[in-house]
Order: C-alpha cells, then structure tokens, then sequence
C-alpha cells in the first residue's frame, strides 16, 4: 500500500472522488498503482506477514470503494485522459516504422449479434492501403445473457479460430512482419499490453461497476493508444441486443471516446448504429466466416455492407487516405467487390497459419463450404405459424438459445462449439407464408429442448402492418473534433 | 463467501444498493453476515488454499464497493431496521431482572468538546430510582482533527480512568451487581456486545463511508438496543465543533435514531444541541472529572446544568417516572443540588475500584482537587490583547491544541495524557480588559510552540458587539412518535 501513499492518503482519495471533487493526475496514478499492484498482493497475501495482509485488506477496500464513487460520480474529461493514460503506460507500447505513421488503423465495436464486421473490414482496409492491425483485446462482449458478467457468443477470435491452422497468437515482431507482407492481421492480445486493463476489467466485473463510461473509455482508448494508431474508428452500438439499450447513453459513451482517442493524438470518430435484430444472415462462429467470405466476393447483405463501408470509409478520411468520407466508402466498397480485399484475406488466412490449400479454397469462387469446415450434425428449420410481414428478429433471443447450446462462454476459458449457429432464411419487412422456413439452427444436440423451441419461435414476429424493426443500421456519424 | 450466497448474489446486491433500489431483510442479513466474516477472512487469508483467498479478495472488494453504495444511496426506513437488527442479533443481548422492565436508561452524545455529561447524569439518573447503565462503546469520538478518522480528545472512559483505581471493565453480572447496589454504572464494552460494529467501523473507517446516516444509526441503536433499555435520549449536536456543522443534517441524524430506536421498542427521544464553544469551563480529561463533581455539588455552569437536567428529564419522562418533562427536569436538579446525586456517584467509585478515601475525598465539600489528583506540571495563562466583550471562543480549536499537547489519541490504543487540559476564566457574553488572563493551559511538555501559541490567542473573539457565540445549549427536543 505504500505505492499508494499510506492509508490517509487513500481514504482522502476515496472521500474526495465521493464528494464529486476532481482527482487530480497524482491521484489517479495512485489508483491505478493500486490497480497494478493487486495482483501482487493477490499472489502476496497467502505468505506475507500480518502487516502485508493488512495492507492486502485495505487495498481492496480501497478498490471496491474507489470504483462505487467513480461508478456513482463519473469522471471529467480531465480525469479520464489521466486514467486512460496510467493504464496505458502500464505496459508495453506498439512502435511502428516511421513510414506507417500515418497508415496504422483499427476500428471496435461495443458488440453485437452477428457482428463479423472486423473479418472483410481488416483485408478492405489493407487493400486500401492502410495497415489494419486488428488486436483483439478480449472476446468481443456481447450483451449479457442472464447477468453472467462473462457470458459471450462467438468473438473476432473465435470465428477465426473456426478455420482449421488460423493462429491468433503472433509476436510485435510477427505482426510486423505480417503487416509489412499483407497489410493486415487479426491477432488476440500479446501478453503485457495494458496489463492493468485485465485486472480493472476482473475489479469491476466483482463490484458491479463494469457499466462506467470513464472506466470504459479507459479501457478501450488506453488499449488503442498502446498499439500505435493513426486513426481509429468505433463502432458504438444501441439497442435491444446492444451494452447500451439506448441512443443517449451510446452517444454518450461515443463523445467520451471520440474525446480521450484525439486527446492521445489519434484522429478518433465514431458511428452510431442499430443494434435490434441480428447483423446479416448469419450467427455462430463458423457460419459467420462463411458470411464473411461471401462479403469479400462482394456478396454482402445491404446492412453488412453498409456497416463495412461505413467504418472503412470513415478511417480512409480520417487517415487522410480519401478527401471525403464518401470516396471512401467508394474506395471500401469498390475493394469489397473487384476481389482485392478477398485476396488480401487469403493472403492473411495464410500469413496466420492457415494451409495454403484451405485458405485459397475458402475464397474461390464457387465452393461449397461445408466441405471445406464440415457443418454441425443437426438442421433445424424452424416454419412461420402465420402469414404476413416479417416485422421483427430478436437478436438477443437467438444469441440466448445459441449461446445455451453451446456457441457461446459461461466462463473465461471454457471451449465452445465453433459450429453451432443459425442462419435466417428471410428479411424484416419481407411477405411470409404460413409453413415457410424462416430460421435454421445449427446444433450438435440430438433435440432442441422445448423451451428453445418456444424462444426461437417467439423470436420471429409476423403481423400486417407496414412498420417493421429496422436491421443493424448506421445512425449518425461523429467525426473527430478537427475534421 | 458462501455466507453470502456465492459472488452473483454479491454483484447483484451492489448493483441493487448502487441503483437505489430497496435491499430485502435477506439482502441485509448477506451484507451483515459479509461483514462479520471479514474478520475471520483476516484470519485466515495468511494460511489457507488460492480459492480461499480469492474468496477474501472478493469479500473486501465486495464490502468496500458496498458501503460506498450505502454511502450514496442511503436507506430508507424498513433497510435501516433490518441493518440494525442484523447488527444487535450478531453478539450477545442483555438480560435484566424483570422489576427493572420501566427503569433501565441510558443516554448518547454524538460528541462535543469539554462534554462531561454523563458523569454527574448517571448518578442523578439513579438518584431517581433509575437504573443508569451506561455502556460506552468506544471512546467518544471528538470532532475530526486534521482528517484523521482515529483522532479523539478524551472520552467519557478516559475521564474515568484520570480517577486512580477506576475500572472501566465490568462483567455483565458485576454490571448487574452494580445497578442492584448503586442504580448506575459507566462500563467499556463488554466483549461480545454486537461485534458487527466493531468490524463494520474499521470498514467504514477504511472506505471513507464513516459519516452515512444509515450505518452510525444501526452503530448506535444495534448497541443500544443490546444493551435491553426501556429508554434512551440521544444528544445529537449541530455546530463547528460538531460531527454535523448544520442543524438540518443533525435533525435529519436524530430523527433517524429516533424512528430505529422505538422501532426496537425503546422510548427514544432526542435533543438537538449547539456545539460551537466548549461545555462549561473545562476541556481535558481530569479537568473535565473535577467540573463533573463541581456539577454535583450543585455549581455547574448554566449549560452544563441545562443538558444534564435537559437529557436526565426526558428520560424520567419518557420512562414513566415524571408525569411531564418539566417535572423531570426539576427532578434531575433536585438530586443534583441536594447532594443525592453526589451520593451515588461515590458509591459508584467505589464500586468500580475506587479507594473509600478516595472516593469520600473526591466528593466531600471543600476539597483541592489538585491534592488528590496531581496537576500537569505546567500551567500557562494567556492573556487578552485588547478591551471589549467576549464575542466567541472557538472550542474546535482548543481541543487540536489539546490534543496535540497529549490529551487526545491519533492512534487507537494510544496512551494519553490525562492532566493535559484547559480552564477558560471567562464567559461568553463578558467584558475583558486587556492583559486580563482567559484560558489557563495545563501541559507537561515545557513550552508551548509558536504555532500553538497563535491559535489558541485566535480562538478567543474580543470585540464592541452585543451579539456573541451562544453556550450550548438545547435548541430542540424531539419526543418519541407516542408521547
């Protein structure tokens, strides 16, 4: 505890952060010394004295209170851009060659259902010219399922891992390589890479203090500004099946990170988009590659697309690599259709460890996947009990039933089942037929138990009216301050 | 932490008390049963397996962020009732002989400089067939000096304990004895007299959340109603030497106890007191023993008088032994002027360890108390510097002095200085001529620093108006909800 100053230091911490008062840049460095050093003290406290126990004690007192206040009170931005920068600095730093100085990009995503985006984005990106170093800092979060704070459907990672030889794990010196041959990677966290993130992360996930816009900027932006970037675009998502249920809170959220990314010197916009029912055709790991692929033969669905081209498009300006956001969506678009991003993706399938054989077959022309990465064992086509217009999808319903079956994490670490999915057979606003299949499952269990039966189904609703819920759309785009 | 219903349970009663919804008895009881296992965690962190200690760090993590929660969001009635039953059921309860159903008492301060109440209340309460047992719990906290959660001038033990021979440490059955004997008794805390508190205080000590309506509440009235009271008075004081600085956060305190307390089935009643100037003439623990006998030989000063009689005459009304409040108070005087009062408190000396000469010497009419009980070896009288009425005298700052002179602790456990006090020779109100001597400081250190020399001069307001500093005195009374 003496890197915190002594135990009068520390309750003066809590009590002025409690009152509301601004912490100033010494007090943050104690708080996220405190952070740091709770490891430590974790692997300390079995065989330390008294007194270190003692200190261990008060430490994580201090935590659990010190995060309630800055939960309860929030933070300025003055505030955040210390706490963004301690944790930063906490580790290692990404240096780049002087002549990418301006090409390194990276898009995130709060998460969402179906969300492949970041597997056309990073080869698109590439064949632009960008190097879109894509570090995946944890398995995408996506909503919460029944309140396990660790509950996951498939990540960028995870859909990855499903291509047999695809290997997340590269060295700083690998992915500079791989960046200098291809111009693109999609690789897991290298070990001291803001350290103090993964311990906060487990520190709020035990106080109940994750949903913090301060600690969740911190821990994005911080992530970021430690891989070097030039620019860099989020994608905040609201909604339904989204970390935020509604567009205040997400724009919010959005301005907070737009603030501290340029506070850092990276040129930081964000979009604001839909999150309601499920992006694109497909969900589950395995399938939503397949889905990716298909993006890159220029095949997207309209909301895919539209989201691709939207942050590739946005990180093309922002970079300074197209003169408006519209040319740049032009320039993603034209890359997603004329073959050049589906060629940089090989090429990165292989740099990663995928065969050479596998990766070219993946991305020709006409290939039935299923032969390539084989499908789960059991189709279930689910029919609609009704005529008329297809007005809503639950994404988070689906994700629920997929994610029971076995596509997604209960707990860090457990193995999930990269083939279990669902694709949709229909659009929203579509005409439907009493009979017609609208959703087919994936699954590896013999039989889907009663209850996902009547979840699933009550996941499609049918009516008459001509107002149907919207797909996964961009809402509104917030530039950098500059630009 | 099973105790507590496993670590989902836990993130769920934060995140209810950090929302503001209402926590159910059970929600309480799993918060009380966290705190008094924190102890045993201390114990066993040091020696047992990595899920054990795990288990501690969630537990303190979960505490911590708990209070704060607490901390902001406060309780509403019903929460702060199972709060304080949770507390008073975690020791023992005591158990009087059924004839004393309508007689046992007591009273509580929320402290103030130079209060030496309860020692001439208790023997007056018992002069009128009372049975005054007053427990004190810990050594009264004095207003915070310099932020320290650990600082206190003297408290009603220590001033006791100035007396050679006094034991503060009593048994329940010697305390049983002693009202039998005597009708009152000043006691420490018996051992296992709701242990809770003692925890949940280094909590909230350790986590900045020491001044939260809701837990002092359940601190006081859990004790209180161990303790198995018919009555209790609280003195809830307001001012710059005060836990509450404003009237209207002292009321809001007061009516709080005042709703726990009759809710547990004690006549609870409370008297709002201004707490700017010191109590009477002395400050300092043997000094303040002195002004308590000088009380009961009938020559308090108005103030003191008026609290004693003020907090003594409630109690006989509120227990049925005075048919109005008035009468009460008229009682109270009485035993104080008669020597009845003065009677008591001998016995009780002598009960406690006392010598028989002592206690008779003490107590007799015409007695140099400085023969009996040593002085400091120092005294050092200041003077006026200019003519004119005595506008204020800022007891707050007296007792930093004091307490850095020695009467006061920094640490629990610390050893005092008993002798160390003050005497003002002057009353507020008054007229002074320059040179004329005001305050007499009693020290064993030889000199005084320079910075202690202007701050006591700077307490004492000298000045051409007629409007001055009110004494202490009871501003409000507050009845139990029935009478």
């Amino acid at each position: 505890m003496s890197e915190t100053g002594g135990a009068l230091n520390v309750q003066e911490l809590i009590r002025k952060k409690r009152d509301g008062e601004q912490l100033d840049a010494h007090d943050i460095r104690a708080f996220i010394r405190g952070v740091t050093s709770a490891t430590i003290q974790e692997g300390q406290i079995g065989e330390s004295s008294h007194r270190k126990r003692r200190a261990g004690i008060q430490l994580y007192l201090f935590l659990g209170a010190m995060l309630m206040a800055i939960w309860q009170k929030g933070m300025v931005a003055e505030e955040t851009t210390a706490l963004t920068k301690e944790m930063m600095m906490s580790g290692n730093i990404f240096h780049w060659p002087q002549e990418w100085a301006r090409l390194v990009v990276d898009k995130h995503s709060t998460g969402g259902v179906g969300d492949k985006v970041s597997l056309p984005l990073a080869p698109a990106l590439a064949a632009c010219g960008c190097k879109a170093s894509r570090v995946v800092h944890y398995k995408c979060p996506v909503p919460m399922i029944s309140g396990h704070g660790l509950a996951h459907t498939g990540g960028t990672l995870d859909k990855l891992e499903s291509i047999p030889g695809f290997n997340i794990q590269q060295s700083v010196d690998q992915i500079r390589q791989i960046l200098k041959d291809v111009g693109c990677c999609i690789v897991g966290q290298t070990e001291n890479l803001v350290p103090a993130d993964r311990i906060l992360y487990a520190l709020r996930d035990a106080t109940a203090t994750v949903d913090s816009v301060p600690l969740i900027t911190g821990s994005i932006i911080a992530k970021k500004g430690a891989e070097g970037l030039c620019a860099l675009v989020l994608d905040v998502k609201y909604g339904r099946a989204a970390l935020y249920k509604d567009f205040n809170s997400a724009r919010n959220l959005a301005q907070s990170l737009i603030t501290m990314g340029n506070s850092l010197g990276m040129k930081t916009g964000a979009v604001l988009t839909r999150m309601d029912t499920p992006i694109g055709r497909c969900i589950g790991n395995t399938l939503e590659v397949f889905e990716a692929l298909e993006c890159l033969k220029g095949r997207a669905t309209d909301d895919l697309k539209e989201l691709v081209t939207s942050l590739g498009g946005y990180l093309l300006w922002m970079s300074g690599r197209s003169p408006t956001l519209q040319t740049g969506q032009e320039e993603i678009s034209r890359v997603l259709t004329n073959g050049e991003a589906l060629h940089k993706f090989q090429a990165m399938l292989e740099a990663q460890g995928v065969s050479k054989d596998t990766a070219r077959a993946l991305c020709s022309e006409n290939i039935d996947y299923f032969n390539l990465i084989p499908r789960a064992e059991y189709q279930t086509e689910f029919e609609a009990l009704d005529n008329g217009t297809v007005l809503d999808i639950d994404g988070l319903l689906i994700a629920t039933v997929l994610h029971q079956l076995g596509a997604g994490r209960t707990k860090a670490g457990e193995s999930i089942n990269y083939r279990v999915g669902a694709e949709l057979l229909v659009d929203l606003g579509q005409q439907i037929s009493k009979g017609q299949s609208w959703i087919r499952i994936h699954h590896d269990c013999p039989k889907l138990s009663p209850q996902q039966h009547s979840d699933l189904q009550g996941t499609l609703v049918i009516g008459s009216g001509e107002s149907y819920q919207a797909k996964a759309r961009v809402t509104e785009f917030m530039p950098p301050p500059s630009l």
